[in-house]
């Protein structure tokens, strides 16, 4: 039986922001998207960590071992040299899910050229559904916006928490069962 | 040379419809929209196989051993944990062709928000095409309809049989070959 | 520092080419394209070398350890038994940035719908930025004005050479670099 209560974490991939050079503004942008949309009980947690794979790949392990349904991932999907939350998120993910960084880039396309640079995907490990987005909030809620209607039938298709969204925001959508 | 008549094997995966405890929908419906769609001499046969990385692989390569010009595989695509038929598919191609996903879930968009959650794809082992498509009938048409003007081209440039279509239903397209 | 010309590579991928059986056309339209929309100083050389992995990843790897900033390889991303261009592409880039081929094959598949059968990708090797485009000249352009806005902003990213461009042709986009 899966909890009462989503946990969703969001981790924000950034050497300056772990360093304090700066405020971290990408995961308080992603957890107010997320608390503007949820109408479900959810715990919602935010980690800082420097860019790099083995620093990321770690944190996103210990996030699926402490249980969490759902971690976003801010930062560090770029082509830039320190960027590599890709490479982290291929480490630990059991089967990616590359619908989720085509529409997220098809959707932030209509804003920025620069888009089709990103290298944003989704996957899944075990129960625990990741999903990697820009590091810019307005990006950000972009980017939720275009995919998170189908966020909560996946965490079902996994076997995890629950979510109910407010569908005046975002409507979670699922489909109904028939020989799926 | 190519044989006279096409080949084009179906297999369904699904535990439920292998095990026999519901027919089979997938399968037909990709049959009726191939032999509605495809006017040159054609044989098609249906097989079923319980979900898992090994059984599907195992039908896959049978199938292409046995001279299948065409593979559509229906079913095993989502997130779901017996949901294995991209691994299997990765474990017998000798390489994908990513834009056939990518048309089929925007195709499958515009129905579904939930279609990014399909890992659909298709790939060429030797001279066959393998594509893979949903479990539900509906969304196995609209699949079919979003990619099949190129599949006949696609046969040509891997060397095996022909196919001609009913261009009122999906109109083959075939560059003229200058230059490629 | 970036030295203050720009050095762009243009490989053509052609069995027929590169023996001389008929002239590379895929080539000098990638030239003309390049040489239309680039403003700021820039050399640009060229190259034939027949279809292959081996052939095409020796030639790519050769024009990285040369210092090229931005590697066009035309031809050879098919699904024919001698198209093999995308495979030494993996071979010799760090990641690939898949919004490239999606984004290329959605503005090709305007045109053609065969345009799904491209497997054209592009990827960052140091500081080499890679792109692979289709063989038929006007495919390169199409391809060309898809995605080259978000060339110049890349190559910055990668710390390789600056280029501007004429933005009556392509606007080059670079975002302001506020928490990146």
């Amino acid at each position: 039986m899966p909890p009462d209560r989503a946990h969703v974490a969001i981790l924000t991939v950034s050497d300056r922001a772990a360093r304090g050079d700066y405020a971290d503004l990408g995961g308080p942008a992603a957890e107010a998207w997320l608390r503007e949309t949820i109408t479900s009980p959810v715990q919602i947690t935010r980690r800082i960590v420097p860019d790099g794979r083995a620093t990321v790949a770690d944190a996103l392990r210990a996030l699926a071992w402490e249980g969490a349904d759902l971690v976003l991932v801010t930062g560090g999907t770029g082509p830039a040299p320190r960027d590599r939350t890709p490479e982290a998120l291929a480490d630990v993910i059991d089967f990616d899910l590359p619908g989720f960084g085509e529409e997220m880039r098809r959707a932030s396309l209509v804003e920025v050229p620069t888009a089709i640079l990103s290298r944003q995907n989704a996957g899944v490990r075990g129960r625990t559904l990741f999903i990697t987005l820009p590091g810019k909030p307005a990006a950000i809620a972009t980017c939720l916006d275009a995919v998170f209607a189908a966020v909560p039938y996946c965490l079902d298709l996994i076997g995890t928490a629950r979510i109910e969204t407010d569908a005046a925001r975002c409507e979670a959508f699922r489909p109904r069962q028939e020989n799926a």
